[in-house]
């Protein structure tokens, strides 16, 4: 149901970036990689009209908070579950970006032993790193300390994401390295 | 955000099943026992008012596709996804209820080792079954040779799950004695 994606002079750029992860993952689907998709905005319909001969239209609804991430779903048996953030910063990501049912969320999928992260692209370079649901909450909790992630830090603790035409966002091969490389699961999410 | 259930008579009379499911949901994550959340309505927003002061007004929308199932989350590490039914015919459950969209999401979710599942509750008598998605495919490929699943046979090949007041439908006791009381996962979908 979905209209082809305009023809881009480089991959990516003039897409959004989550316009992009939902190429990806359409991609991983087609190629029965993996079954991601991203969670539709929650709203509340309040007043709904049925013409006749024509599809229902919603006349009054309104935006709901989200209580979860972007995206989820399941890779070879896991679950996975991440949010997509972009910045226009250089230097580093603003944890104003980050609010706190996410972090709850994230919190809540760890101890149940879900795969979760944040996919960040620093918009002027167009670099994607993933970086492990549990740097991202150490990193939240010491707001009183830094109230952004320094870029550097991210190239530490997180993991280059490869990008190009197909898929254009390849997140799933960084999850290969760093949570199925190793015997046990998560266990790569310090080294790099 | 949610306003809390009206006090019912009896657990769950009244309550619509997804009302059920939610809530049973709701307390799984509050006990972190699971994560496991209903997937918004997809909706085509196309004019959003901002009027001054107050929230902002969707004022035309449209009901999309959903490509989906019902319900997806973590559980014990392993990716739950379900798809909610209810019927009120007392004999057997017609397939006309299952959709293409949501078959074919279900054998994605079972090639990449996921936990895949119908519930199945027929409002005459409240009682709730789980059936594996396999057994739905098969039934659902079944169509030319019957239109609908024998209630027998949703007792033969499904799981009864206890249902009460918290939570109301506890599904996950049922998941428990079908993909994770045996050694290897989902190997007791046939068997009671
Ligand atoms: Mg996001
Ligand atoms: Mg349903």
């Amino acid at each position: 149901a979905k209209a082809p994606a305009k023809k881009e002079a480089y991959g990516g750029r003039g897409m959004t970036f989550e316009q992009d992860i939902d190429e990806s993952n359409a991609y991983y689907l087609s190629r029965q990689k993996a079954v991601i998709h991203k969670k539709p905005t929650p709203v509340q319909i309040v007043k709904v009209d049925y013409p006749k001969r024509s599809a229902a239209v919603i006349k009054e609804a309104y935006f709901k908070q989200a209580s979860t991430t972007d995206y989820n779903g399941v890779y070879k048996g896991a679950y996975i579950d991440f949010e997509a953030k972009e910045t226009k910063n250089k230097t580093s990501f603003p944890l104003k970006n980050i609010h706190d049912h996410q972090i709850t969320h994230m919190r809540s999928v760890l101890e149940q032993g879900g795969i979760c992260f944040v996919l960040i692209r620093f918009h002027m370079t167009g670099e994607v790193f993933l970086i492990d649901a549990a740097h991202m909450i150490t990193f939240y909790d010491e707001q009183h300390l830094r109230k952004s992630i320094k870029k550097t830090d991210i190239e530490h603790f997180g993991h280059i994401v490869t990008t190009g035409y197909h898929p254009r966002i390849d997140y799933l091969t960084a999850v290969d390295q760093i949570y199925f490389q190793s015997s046990t699961k998560g266990a790569n999410i310090d080294g790099r």
